[in-house]
């Protein structure tokens, strides 16, 4: 089978509804259909053609989902860059994704220096040519490509297919619930599945999207409280601020406020109840980039029988652990579904991501005897600091780089704004100053992955294999 | 991709949410997939495997619900029979599909003589043997065969597959929404995809069924009072029906009812706008056994600005007028998507049922400016007359325009001089001289559409969704 071309049909079908709000504007979709085809018009001038691999590097505004709608029509295989990223690890991903493209927004113009770039205003510029997107699309078409790290530090290129995003729109809705006048609040970052897969589900839904430029916790209280908005995504910490923003300013949430999904583990069951006594349901979900958004998810229902849990798959989807035998057997995380990506691109392309049709995802954890899903600890020791994934690995090998580094050991440590954040401890070769090591970090890697502090420590722990033992190292502390 | 199997999975994932209710009894879907698992063990007994053909003739009540889903555990390919059928159009199914079982309601037994048959009681007896589902279904699995005459007149066997269904079921979420607590009215036969696709729908949305025997308008008021159905599936005869019976019994409808979708040919606005007064939507659908069920849907508010239109297509598919160059041009209706039957059984088996990947369904139709679908006739029921072509659809939306016009047909007769004439049968609301009528449609319409003569009958014949059937009009002739 092959889609109709998404951008097409919803403007066809449901041309006049709301698609994207931001601030005090609002497009309908045949309004963003007709800007997208504009925009792919210059790209076309720009030389971009099916299959072009165009990277992106911009805040969370409307042209940035204009422009990638733009390059959907176009059929090429965008590349999402975080704006956080160092120019070191930016230029790792546009080499290793080998794009033709870097299409920046003018407000992060000093974060990138690449050949390849070129700034939204100047694209704007450019006279478009004509243009005709293609009726329909392949399921197999690569629409999105984001850089994840595993257990090796190094980031890998993950594709994110049409099918795959349709498959989690749709399993989604079957598990939630949609209706035709649904408002998705998007406050976390488009380059994110989390935030990408909120204009995926707009597309497939026909369902409006209300676009924050970034996490406010008192500015998402009084979106809660307008009736505009019916669905949101928040991990751990953003909801506990919109929790206490709306006590603080004594604030209601409007009855057609239906579903907060929350991802990036657990959630108290405390902010469970407290979220119940705004009407509002909380959804506690698993999933990563390679799943395209969620596999499993919590009712809220089940929150206080099943405390830590990630629920049950949805509908489309089957989870196993290995060499489980019974309930409560601790193994690897497997997940089987359309959701699944793939593979990965550029020098990690050869990986084969799924085995036997399932993908390993490194996280270990067990089903109980009503199947409900408990993650015990993420893959490589995961740590999530403000709805970012950060992976050990890739910080301690950028430490070891540098030349008085002998062994490093990355983990995280309890943080009151972001949750967690990463801390360092090393063995050194040479003594140098534990300022001159996070500076070092400063021009590698992103700033939320720059260790709060480093220390200085005679050995790491390790098995007999010499593995290091980053859960070790937590109480270390 | 494979599907998880579909009765195993909602099992696991809404055990103990309703799934079939019928009078004063209910089953969730733990205790429907139980019993349906015990019944596949009988079925194993008795020599069913999977790919076996499993032909069923019954009314409609939860045991025939229990068997189909058994045989969906089971792997086999099921032959729906229409129960009004007689005993020679029985056998040439059972011979055409080469069924190796026919399960027979008890209450049905005198309707068939087939040495392959077996009562419901007498499988009951059966004792059952081990039976383990399969883990997944193949998308491309035939789950149901319906045979539908279509324009030809020889009943062809059209296999649904599990992708047919559930893309059928997905677009139709996509397009109307829905809610964990939904609640499906199924007064439409379970043999015909009016009613099939209601169960379909239930498996992969996780939704409550209420069942009934059969049409009853005065307990469809009931229920919609109710507030314990969301949804109902009507043919225009039956929504008439129970808005008169609304309107006879003084009763409301609970605000918990969403949507009814009505089949069948257009509806009359005043329909719609009666069912609006009682906050009920009507949604005007397009489909047919080759497509699983809906196509294509009108919404209550494009009624009014859109009369007599069927609507636009679900978000998977696509609706292209034959030899059309521009809007309004006329030409056969050819349909594209995932809900497209791959072909026929039996003795139809090697005909093509797509071409270029486009299901030519026979009817005529036209697309508006705005890409709204008028199914102007079927084919065969197109009336030549002197060269002009004539759809008896359009005389009879004339004739229902008169107030003391219940029901309308129309079909052509033979005629000396013009080939064929269109002539008229009505059942009237209010008593009304034939000649009135005839001006009323000579004010309305070009002369040589206007019924040569119009016949007043207590009713019209119809299969058992309510179709009009015209050809068998020609036959009253």
């Amino acid at each position: 089978m092959m889609y109709p071309n998404w951008l097409s049909q919803r403007a066809y079908l449901n041309g006049n509804r709301m698609a994207l709000s931001f601030e005090d504007q609002q497009w309908t979709f045949a309004e963003l259909n007709g800007i997208a085809l504009e925009y792919a018009g210059k790209l076309a001038a720009a030389g971009v053609t099916k299959n072009s691999r165009v990277a992106f590097l911009s805040k969370s505004h409307p042209e940035f989902v204009m422009l990638m709608y733009a390059c959907m029509h176009a059929g090429c295989e965008m590349v999402m860059l975080n704006e956080r990223l160092s120019k070191v690890e930016l230029a790792y991903q546009l080499d290793d994704s080998k794009a033709d493209l870097v299409l920046v927004d003018d407000a992060l113009k000093d974060k990138i220096d690449s050949p390849l770039e070129m700034l939204f205003s100047e694209l704007q510029k450019i006279e478009g040519i004509a243009f005709t997107p293609e009726a329909e699309w392949n399921p197999e078409r690569t629409i999105s490509i984001m850089y994840t790290s595993g257990t090796t530090g190094s980031p890998k290129g993950v594709r994110q297919t049409a099918e795959n995003h349709f498959s989690s729109s749709v399993s989604s809705a079957l598990n939630i619930g949609i209706a035709p006048d649904d408002v998705w609040l998007c406050t976390v970052p488009l380059f994110h599945i989390s935030g990408f897969s909120i204009l995926m589900r707009s597309l497939v839904y026909g369902m409006g999207v209300r676009l924050h430029p970034k996490f406010d916790a008192e500015q998402c209280a009084y979106e809660l409280q307008s009736g505009l908005v019916t669905h949101m995504s928040v991990v751990g910490v953003t909801l506990e601020r919109i929790l206490s923003t709306l006590k603080e300013l004594d604030l209601e949430v409007s009855p057609r406020f239906k579903v907060m999904l929350a991802g990036g583990g657990p959630i108290p069951p405390n902010y469970i109840h407290r979220a119940g006594s705004y009407g509002m349901s909380v959804l506690q979900t698993y999933g990563m980039t390679e799943t395209s958004s969620q596999t499993t998810t919590l009712q809220p229902d089940d929150a206080d029988r099943k405390v830590g849990s990630s629920g049950k798959p949805l509908f489309l989807y089957q989870v196993r652990i290995e060499g489980s035998q019974n309930p409560g057997d601790i193994g690897e995380i497997h997940i089987r579904g359309p959701q699944v990506t793939p593979g990965y691109i550029g020098k990690f392309a050869g990986r084969e991501v799924q085995q036997d049709g399932w993908l390993h995802t490194g996280d270990m954890g067990y089903l109980d005897d009503e199947g409900f899903l408990y993650v015990v600890d993420r893959r490589s020791d995961l740590i999530v600091s403000g709805g970012e994934n950060i992976y050990p690995a890739e910080i301690e090998k950028v430490l070891l780089e540098h030349p008085s580094v002998r062994e490093a050991g990355v983990c995280g440590t309890q943080h009151d704004q972001w949750g967690e954040v990463p801390v360092a401890f090393v063995v050194l070769q040479d003594d140098v100053e534990k300022q001159e090591l996070v500076e070092f970090c400063q021009t590698r890697l992103a700033s939320y992955k720059v260790p709060k502090w480093i220390r200085k420590v005679d050995s790491l722990p390790r098995n007999a294999s010499n593995k290091l033992l980053r859960r070790e190292l937590k109480t270390w502390d």
